[in-house]
């Protein structure tokens, strides 16, 4: 304050030659107002709803994906905005090849899929590589976080890689990828890979998502085998024996023999496809366009029959019931009066001294007695 | 009126000779008094709790019929009855070998049981015989209702027969053969099968509450595959190619070995157990024996490892859950604001007007505003 009125002072003096500072006001703002305003805009969506949904039809990748942020955003004011967009979107949806790709850890999963990817986009197609992996904990990033894992892929511009959700249930992962499609199909891209890890949940999930859900291998049934969990082999419209090259390449054929002799023993699917099982080198290149040509060849045949159409119906009704499902169950065990009792319970069961159907009753009561 | 005053008259008359009739009391009950009394009670329980599970308990068969009767029922009353019952056999309860038995229609099921049946008593041993087929609308009765269909086996003591309960969910089926399960073993049964229908939804549930699962089969992979759903074979701990008799032995022993090198190749089970492919003849009692011995080594092994005793647990509390999401979902959909919706928010999913997650975000914010 001395300093103030010292200044203050001296510049009455008219011999004074410095700067002028003028009187100051009485309250001083503490933030400044245009300061103020530009902050509050940046916390509103930068884009209007219709300007994502343009933006995503012109196929504005920037855009899709700020669109997509929204989608696996956990607030609320994104998750209205994100249906809104998907809303607006679903009339361009749906005309695309779903593709899930699934193997364990080891499978070259990522060689795949960075080899198939270019033999799609040098064919003229437009890819978007999505992922599930609720399980991982290297996120937000995810088993596709790492770019260079498709170094290739992530250079071309018709090719968009999108890591999975960040860790969280099952279901609310698969709902984020479930919309990402949408949002992916609307900006045009016509093939859409869904990569899993074939060892946990997601294999489900994913499969109840795409056209086409292929299993990628190892020759040498074996220790290869060890992770991949049971059930997967039976939800396989195609079986690829990877890394057929070199010394490998015997081993693989055998293989693809040996998955043959075994699908042909496995009850008919519904589509009307006979599963196949194939070799392919992802390294090499090998093999490749043979694998998108059963693609087509299963697309056309399950479009022709009506299945591809009835399966895409069949399985928006799924997740409809899915999510509803979820989230009454979400709703259940969150609910205070449910924590405190499931514990024992669940151990009065595990000590035979409660059936299951008592315990559940039990706490269905405490539930149901505060609904109206 | 007047033939009582006739009498009352003539009863006066001290020259009569004929039956004594008294005077009528002036309000005549409608009904018997002691008659009433006796059909009370018989509408109450016949028994009470303890003599329910001291007849259990001592083997006694018409007790345990109508113990599983309460189970079956839909009446709260009859529940209240039944869920106390098993409270108090629940001690005494999981000490059998529970044997999930499922195969196509023409697989010889019935046979298969009544020949392995007999062995298994020939031996000592109690079987109990259950059943679930939710489908069924043969039902009461279902398909084990057919006594013929295990004339030998039903006539021995050491055999307790019990088709499935009448049609209804899945889930409420289940639950009832799986506390009829307790129920069979707190009255002795040390062997329990549950037969079911491969071809819906119920091999997952029987999967869920036996120790080991046998698929049936018949030679000739083909034709016979037809039925069986995709996803059962991966379940099986063994399959079991019925029928190897006659002019059909040389065919099931090619099936056999086809089953065989495509069992090598699924990845191994968690319990430790490799799948085996058997064959059998149920008409002329061969292979019978050596499954038995089969289903024995798998017991050891698996009591041995612990594999048999986590898996009963993980069981339960799989019940319990799976038992506390069937409700949540009855629930849901039987409320009158979610009837009302349901339809439209799946047309319009179905015709890409609405996403899945909308339309169940729709339903469900309807249901959750009525809860405190």
């Amino acid at each position: 304050m001395s300093t103030f009125d010292e200044h203050h002072h001296i510049e009455n003096d008219p011999s004074y030659k410095g700067l002028k500072v003028n009187k100051g006001v009485e309250s001083v703002p503490t933030v400044n107002p245009d300061a103020a305003k530009r902050f509050l805009k940046k916390k509103k969506p930068r884009l209007a709803i219709d300007d994502y949904v343009k933006g995503i039809l012109d196929g504005n990748v920037t855009v899709l994906s700020q669109a997509v942020t929204m989608v696996e955003s956990s607030k609320p004011d994104h998750q209205e905005i994100a249906q809104q967009i998907i809303e607006k979107c679903l009339p361009y949806a749906g005309k695309s090849i779903r593709l899930g790709i699934t193997g364990v850890p080891g499978a070259g999963k990522s060689t795949f899929i960075e080899s198939m990817g270019m033999h799609i986009i040098r064919n003229g197609g437009k890819l978007a590589v999505l992922a599930i992996d609720p399980s991982s904990e290297r996120s937000k990033g995810s088993i596709l976080g790492d770019k260079t894992r498709m170094e290739k892929l992530s250079g071309e511009s018709n090719a968009y890689i999108r890591p999975s959700p960040s860790a969280g249930s099952l279901g609310g992962v698969a709902r984020k990828t479930r919309e990402t499609i949408i949002l992916c199909e609307a900006a045009g891209f016509d093939t859409i890979f869904i990569e899993t890890v074939g060892v946990g949940q997601s294999e489900t999930a994913v499969h109840s998502m795409v056209d086409f859900f292929l299993l990628l291998m190892l020759a040498g049934a074996g220790d290869e085998l060890q992770g991949i969990k049971r059930g997967i082999m039976e939800m396989a419209d195609a079986i690829t024996i990877n890394k057929a090259d070199g010394s490998n390449k015997e081993r693989a054929n055998l293989a693809q023999a040996e998955y043959r002799s075994a699908l042909h023993l496995f009850p008919p699917t519904k589509s009307g496809w006979t599963p196949e099982v194939k070799t392919c080198s992802s390294l090499y290149h090998e093999g490749i366009a043979e694998i998108w040509d059963m693609v087509q060849e299963y697309v056309e045949l399950t479009k022709n029959n009506n299945y591809f159409e009835a399966n895409r119906r069949s399985q928006a009704k799924y997740w409809m019931y899915e999510s509803i499902n979820e989230q009454l169950r979400n709703h259940f065990y969150q609910r205070e009066e449910i924590k405190s009792g499931l514990e024992l319970n669940e151990k009065l069961v595990l000590n035979d001294e409660k059936s299951s159907f008592m315990a559940a009753k039990d706490l269905l009561d405490k539930y149901f007695k505060n609904i109206k």
